[in-house]
């Protein structure tokens, strides 16, 4: 006897939601099911924006954030930000949470990735090349890296430190290291208290 | 200093990733992005097959599962099923389980929902005409109920056997209730416990 399965279209849609990151199988099931319950009043506007925002969405061939070929990049283009600060990130998600935190009003430039050898990723692979040009502009008096604190951050860090040393009037500098806001020390790794301790600043 | 966000076909992506089951905003946001970065290449095809899949997939008129207007039902149309035994269940989506069990080769119905006054949701509201519409046809001698084992389940499977009580050649059951398999007591709660005792089965 044929075993039961979904319709074909509900197969190929569940398997689109399956290579969605974080969508298990169970998950993809669900989602597809959901939909198809709701029928096209839901799932017509969903594709369509799905494909407008595909189509529409770029990336900033400046800071490396999102944009469009209508609106423009919000970052690059806005007028009252700092123009002598430049905030080095991984990936452009990294930015809103920077923006978020309120504490810089610089301009950003996302890498689009970090060397990673077991990846295949090299310097050449990165944003590096228009980091340096953006630089040679002399604009920016200011670096700040923000790349992950983990071995692949670090070591792109440190060769971004490296290659950076040509601007010998610009100030560079990484996030600091340490306790996250409202971490308990029960709750740290030995790695942040390390760091933690090793960068403790003066009380009084 | 206006504040700094996705542009717009990013945030009207991100809305309708957040309705879907069990996407929060985080994941909303990391999966719109990890689209974006992959582009038309993969927002295309994902476009038209959610679009296909929503216009094409009919829920299935006598049993209440998935199927296309082409290939019709998998399940009604198939040669060499049970056509004796109907199994009741809530929701299409509980059919693949029971069919995956091996247990059962007859004939599905799904009620599309169950009685749920809290949500406004009455007999009425449910595929019970068209459930006593197979049974008078008069093929089935074997109905098994297959609601869920909470107190809508219950009740639901309560108001069946009241009015499935005019076909009196039928043999109505229900699931078996009692320890899940490869559980253990210590995870079974008081009701799962309670049931499996009062459901006891002879041992030799």
């Amino acid at each position: 006897m044929a075993s039961v399965d979904y319709p074909e279209p509900v197969r190929a849609l569940i398997v689109h939601l399956k290579q969605l990151p974080g969508i298990g199988p169970k998950s993809a099931e669900r989602i597809a099911v959901w939909l198809l319950q709701r029928g096209p009043d839901v799932t017509g506007p969903f594709s369509d924006m799905l494909a407008r925002a595909g189509s529409e969405v770029i990336e900033c061939g400046t800071c490396g954030f999102f944009a469009t070929e209508a609106d423009g990049c919000s970052i690059c283009d806005a007028l009252q930000r700092d123009e002598s600060s430049l905030c080095v990130v991984e990936q452009p998600t990294d930015i809103l949470p920077l923006e978020r935190s309120g504490a810089f009003r610089g301009h950003y430039h996302s890498l689009r990735g970090r060397i990673s050898p077991l990846d295949g990723v090299g310097p050449e692979d990165l944003r590096i090349g228009e980091l340096l040009e953006r630089l040679r502009s002399g604009a920016f008096t200011e670096i700040i890296v923000a790349l992950s604190s983990d071995v692949e951050g670090e070591a792109t860090a440190n060769y971004l430190a490296e290659i950076l040393r040509e601007f010998e009037g610009v100030a560079v500098s990484r996030l600091a290291q340490g306790m996250p806001a409202g971490g308990g020390l029960d709750s740290a790794d030995e790695l942040t208290l390390m760091r933690a301790l090793q960068g403790r600043t003066g009380l009084r």
